[in-house]
């Protein structure tokens, strides 16, 4: 169980198989996020058949509504859910640090109000340990304490030391409390734009190890793009080659060519779906707003080179109309097609990377895309 | 084409086949209701798999948006919205004098003003004929002059004695313009409460006939109960047995039962999607609001006894936390159990007809569902 074996490289890219409790991950590979346990407006069944191997739940939400024992007492979240496939449930870490509601971080946790009703909750390393064995996701992630992106050299590091120090009790719990063939625990590696720290915290994780998979977080939180890849290329060849790795929040379409040149296995990121309910479509020529004047009567498919239930359905004349008119299914189809447009980029790029071809048609597909004026 | 055969009847209850150009419908049967060439909040393979074989759009709302020329100029209301199945179009005689923007009635037709941009729109009998022919629905309707329920004796004799001439008008046009293989014409019987008028409202229009099927328009407007069960029992006699009957708009679970027991083959009503989309279930032992504490962690079927989508996947449990995050699947799978459960009774109705044990099994299934609190 939590087996990962690589089938192919490419320079940096990997193809590789993830074994997890519930099923297998092709990799590389998008999540798409179920914040409260759905793909927003999906169905379990949407969601497989966009092909995507594995979704996200959120820790903090899930704990406010409906409550992991809720979620305990119906048997974990795939049976809640219906989704019978591998899933992963994030920490906390990234949204307790980015709330409006964070009232107070210690060495113990971190406190926060609930948007809900204002009531006080703490998260600890043990806390949120106790809330996702609970949750019974495949992965559970470590509580990371997550600064502003481009944070100054202070508070990244202080902020990576003490994810280091919450990373011992989080495992220390975790073994403590969960089975390990049915959950693991990975990682978060922490340090903001600076090269020492990323490298320090990428030290001070492995030495904690060993690990099943690896995440990197703090990225995609405001810094400029090269840094990001940056950050990518030096903790490549520190990084241990037998582990998935992970990189959170990140999962434009260009976002995931990039990050699979620099050895990114596994994405999540709401963009999907929240470009979806706004009416942007994700096409290889860059994006189409849904809603814009020209669909009107058009008979296309949405994407003409997609094989999602949206584009094999439906014409584009009839998606506008369905935002013209205000119904949900406008919604849930273009959120469709985002999700296997980001699910069917990782199986393209696994075919390529197998095949020896990854980087000229990575190249050729970034440049067809930014093309569209993206 | 457009053939019904009678294949059993129970008392003034019948089981017929309504052959369209289309695909077949297998009577009693529900309607579900696509305002907008849309069944609210679902996709044209959700209503499939309710069982529904036949659905409604609004005439007055297609010709605002998106107009009958852009919907005919893509190959019709069929390829417009994917449902390859039967559909009959309403002539929207009900909406525009129920609208509020209602303007001006005058024996050529009805103005009405835009609820979308304030825009003055003009229905004759002959542009109804004119928009449903360039929608393209299996079954056109005739344009009618509906009075507010329990209008009295002079209003409804108005109303009624004009929806005879706009017929005569109507079928004129739609002799001129419509494909007869491809599109028939029903016309609708008017008269309110009034005895006398609904049955010189059926004879003028029989006079007029032959035609493929007759609808009855005008109740479940507010009066009581009785009052349309006593129309219904009234015109069965009169009714030519060879052609369906149609009562628009009507379609709570117990109506349609009533309404079968007096001899009508065809119903629609928003109701199934509108209780879905605010968390009202239809159960066998009456209403169940979804929302409902009750419901929290529960691991049952929403209808234990239901086949479709949604009680035979989702936990109760599971589809309460759904309302609670405000997640728009929530509305579908609702809307997806409401109506499989009107189409469910029309197949259990038709079982029941067919083997003689109609009236037994309705008046215990209305019993139960009374006894629920409805």
């Amino acid at each position: 169980m939590f087996e990962f074996c690589l089938q192919g490289t490419q320079g940096a890219a990997r193809a590789g198989t993830l074994t997890l409790p519930h099923g297998v991950v092709q990799t590389p590979a998008f999540m798409p996020v179920g914040t409260h346990a759905v793909v927003r407006g999906l169905s379990a069944a949407d969601v497989r058949r966009t092909g995507a191997q594995i979704i996200l739940g959120n820790t903090d939400h899930l704990h406010l509504r409906p409550g992991e024992s809720v979620v305990h007492s119906m048997g974990g979240l795939h049976r809640f859910t219906t989704w019978n496939a591998p899933m992963l449930t994030d920490s906390g870490g990234f949204q307790v640090f980015s709330l409006e509601g964070l009232r107070r971080i210690e060495e113990d946790g971190v406190e926060f109000q609930s948007h809900i009703d204002g009531s006080l909750h703490l998260l600890t390393p043990e806390s949120v340990m106790q809330i996702q064995w609970q949750l019974g996701a495949d992965v559970a992630m470590a509580f990371d304490h997550v600064v502003p992106g481009q944070s100054a050299y202070e508070a990244a590091s202080e902020g990576m030391e003490r994810t280091l120090r919450w990373l011992c009790r989080c495992r220390a719990k975790h073994q403590e409390l969960a089975d390990p063939v049915r959950q693991t625990l990975w990682p978060i590696i922490q340090g903001g734009v600076h090269e020492e720290l990323r490298l320090r915290s990428l030290e001070g994780t492995l030495e904690q190890g060993p690990w099943t998979g690896i995440a990197v977080g703090g990225l995609s939180v405001g810094e400029p793009k090269p840094v990001l890849h940056h950050v990518l290329e030096l903790l490549h060849p520190a990084m241990p080659a037998g582990i998935p790795r992970y990189l959170m929040g990140v999962g434009f379409p260009p976002d995931l060519l990039e990050g699979i040149a620099r050895g990114v296995d596994l994405f999540d990121c709401v963009a999907a779906t929240r470009n979806g309910r706004h009416g942007t479509a994700w096409l290889p020529t860059g994006r189409l707003n849904v809603r814009g004047a020209a669909l009107k009567g058009s008979l296309e498919p949405l994407d003409p080179s997609c094989d999602c239930e949206t584009c094999t359905t439906y014409p584009r004349g009839y998606l506008r109309h369905l935002f013209v008119v205000e119904d949900i299914l406008a919604l849930r189809l273009v959120s469709i097609h985002n999700i296997r447009f980001l699910v069917r980029l990782g199986e393209q790029a696994r075919a390529h990377i197998l095949n020896g071809t990854f980087e000229r048609w990575s190249r050729q597909w970034l440049d067809c895309y930014y093309a569209g004026g993206e």
